[in-house]
């Protein structure tokens, strides 16, 4: 205990003194919108607190990304990047339907191409929101004007990065994902032998079988990134810094990169010198809970609570699912809160309250809470580790199979197909979950290993983007490979 | 300069509170005898200050490790190891001897095998100890009884390695070299296409054919290793782990590994998560000098100060290399302080002062030292650079080439080879580094970058072997890779 108190001492310190210790910098950020943005909006605030100048790109119909802040000033750009909210809302129910009703593999295909022209369309709009930013005289020449010292930017989409390159900005990749693909795999050597695809369901230790997939995998998922939504980007570089600039080789000069993982979520593998890991930069300790959720948490008694949360694009699972879930929930002696706006499942216990927002990191550090019920993004994964609560995962998309089935790999979650979610398969998974002491002992470990760092995450962060302002980038922790000769030797000295 | 004081401020905040931080363990030290011991006692130090337990093993005819320490408590096993000191401080003045007399190509190879006879001698003799140590059941039934926490060794022999594997401890390298070379290419991928072999003299930046070279270089020293000195400890493994237990595997099993290089010195390259870079963790802010050090400084005036020392392998110079040196260095308006323990030079200047011994670092960090000339060791290097001393480097024997090439790489040292060293050619290199503003530039902005880290490298590594301690080992940081299925699959499930 008192090992825990002085580490949260020294902790205090470190990030009170931090804050009075750098210059005031300019920081230039071209941001992605959605989820990602909450991530992004964390570090920009701490830099405000930290007395640096923060500016924001975004487009006029920016879906998350206010123009008005008190934590950045704003450039609102004319140009409309077109709604994805909507799609994407309704995208998660017809997927969950679809998978529901096992249609066929035509179907299915169909969404994904959906999906993915949806996904080429999003960055046809950003690199050309990039052109309408670099060819209007005006803009582009306030901005060199105003000399920023660094880019930061979210690399799931390539715009910030184009642009860094075009304003001769040191550039730091808030990053987990690049346009193609995981961060990692665009800088780091990651041999497939073990380190496991992104979305594969694998863990660093594979059959000779499991190896041989991973790598065809890996092709696949190249081809597709390459194929849909490299080109925008590709083109952009060629229009501005002619055919010597390759578009995926100006993520390998990044400066930094902050990594929003870290190795009790990931399996360990290489990594590079210019890489901070900060996952679970946005964990807190838990405050205390408005009274009626306090009243709620502690009417649960010996049996605790279950906390049900799938984010923010299931706002309405399909009924029939939702009325298995309720179900299922209504036979627990555990209370529980579940997050849900749609309609009232007609299944639905007296044991259980629906609310449309949930103080989610509190509730996750409540002592009354038993298990997370978690749709399994990164985010709220690696929340529950901080606080030691063991998941029960219904996955829905993206890369939400994959952070769930290393959970349950490490013994911390049981894992169902929402879509095909029955009321006692859940249930039996809730009782096992919340009954047998071995999930929430690994979590414990878990939570043990995330929280006994050097450095908390977020000053971490915040040490490596003021290093880069303070030296202008950070040449001696960024390898060269990228500009290696081989059968375009003299292009490259070149640009050189 | 407020920046630099309130991270110098933190930084010691950081370190007291860190003190009192974690219950007090009990380490137990294979270490390797020579210059390598001074790394290692720094840590040591540092642990009993911080409250741990330290037991270190030595041989009775230890040549550095004395028996009696106030920091630790020794296990001294009755065995010679056989005096290295003999043989090394006559080995370098023959290799010299035998370089400036252009000796043929034979004598050289002669003198290489001589040398790798002797690398081989010292392994067999240690792992010979090992056999000792584990076959005496009192003084191993002692050492399991004292339910150590952790291994702490020097991987530059296998000892350590071996005898953590035997007693099932947690494993900890202070490394730079293993037996079989560079420490980092034991354990993370390095791609030889960027990552520059150690004593290949080589940088990141290599054309096709010095790719090539790299390669060859990569398993030509793979193949003497393994030749030489692996076969010694892979006969231990045998012996007490039977044939499944592969003994170079037995490096990528351990729990973490203390570096004892950072990347302003270190090209950027692929590493692993259980790896800390703790280079210049020996490094200090200068004390005052001693009175009669103070004064000769002094009396320097404008012109400043040359330090040199060619470290501790080089007792004695061959007379018409230190007459040589001496004449140059008579030749500079300088005042110069050189650690020389020969006959005097026939050519001292009045403006020179030899001494048996010097605090280096307190020089080094003195304003009026104007160049460092050293014979390249890693660490009077990363002394240098942290205290922006540009270097003239006279490389004598091991890794010195290569320290120094890459110093001459980043513009901060000139590099002459001391064998056939003459007095206009060095007199012409001085001249240069004191002269030409790029090198003392140069090796400013290299200390900036040095000394601008999150944690102090010594700080860092003492979290790092208390976390091994804490929770028993780091698992989630070591990869799974070295026990990964192939042709063994059968063989290694067994071992696990």
């Amino acid at each position: 205990m008192i090992h825990m108190k002085m580490i949260a001492l020294w902790k205090l310190v470190l990030s009170l003194t931090l804050t009075g210790s750098i210059h005031c910098g300019k920081v230039l950020v071209f941001p992605h919108d959605g989820s990602h943005w909450v991530n992004m909006n964390i570090l920009i605030q701490e830099l405000h607190n930290r007395g640096h100048n923060i500016t924001v790109i975004r487009a006029s119909d920016s879906w998350y990304i206010k123009e008005q802040s008190p934590y950045y000033h704003s450039i609102t750009i004319d140009f409309s990047l077109g709604g994805d909210e909507a799609f994407f809302a309704t995208f998660v129910s017809r997927q969950l339907q679809i998978r529901r009703e096992g249609s066929s593999l035509w179907t299915r295909f169909s969404l994904d191409m959906e999906l993915k022209n949806r996904f080429s369309a999003v960055h046809r709009n950003i690199s050309e929101m990039v052109i309408h930013i670099i060819e209007d005289p005006k803009l582009i020449g306030s901005i060199r004007e105003a000399e920023y010292d660094v880019m930061l930017t979210d690399p799931v989409n390539g715009g910030g990065v184009v642009l860094a390159h075009y304003l001769r900005l040191p550039l730091i990749c808030n990053a987990r994902w690049t346009v193609h693909g995981e961060a990692h795999f665009a800088i780091a050597p990651s041999p497939l032998s073990y380190v496991p695809l992104p979305l594969s369901m694998l863990t660093d230790q594979m059959t000779f079988f499991q190896r041989v997939y991973n790598m065809l995998y890996y092709y696949l998922r190249l081809y597709l990134y390459k194929s849909i939504v490299g080109p925008h980007y590709s083109a952009l570089c060629n229009r501005y810094f002619g055919p010597d600039v390759d578009y995926f080789e100006l993520f390998q000069a990044a400066d930094f990169w902050l990594m929003r993982v870290n190795f009790v979520f990931e399996f360990p593998r290489p990594t590079m010198p210019n890489v901070a890991y900060m996952g679970c930069f946005q964990c807190r300790p838990a405050k205390a809970l408005p009274d009626d959720f306090e009243d709620f948490m502690k009417s649960s008694g010996e049996h605790g609570v279950v906390l049900v949360s799938l984010g923010t694009l299931v706002g309405q699972l399909p009924d029939t699912i939702a009325d298995e879930m309720a179900a299922a929930l209504s036979k627990l002696p555990q209370k529980v809160i579940w997050r849900y706006s749609g309609k009232k499942p007609s299944t639905l216990g007296n044991n259980t309250i629906l609310r449309d927002w949930l103080p989610q990191n509190d509730l996750l550090g409540h002592p009354k809470t038993k298990v997370f019920v978690s749709h399994g993004g990164t985010n709220g994964i690696l929340e529950a580790i901080y606080h030691g609560t063991p998941i029960v995962g219904l996955p829905v998309v993206f890369d939400q199979h994959d952070n769930l089935a290393r959970m349950k790999y490490k013994g911390v979650a049981q894992v169902i197909d929402i879509a095909t979610l029955n009321e006692n398969e859940f249930h039996k998974a809730l009782q096992e979950v919340i009954n047998k002491p071995s999930y929430s002992l690994n979590m414990n470990r878990l939570s043990r290993l995330l929280r006994d760092t050097p450095v908390e995450p977020l000053d971490n962060a915040m040490f490596w983007i003021e290093f880069v302002m303070r030296h202008r980038g950070a040449p001696h922790l960024r390898t060269e490979s990228y500009k290696m000769p081989w059968a375009c030797r003299k292009r490259r000295e070149k640009q050189d």
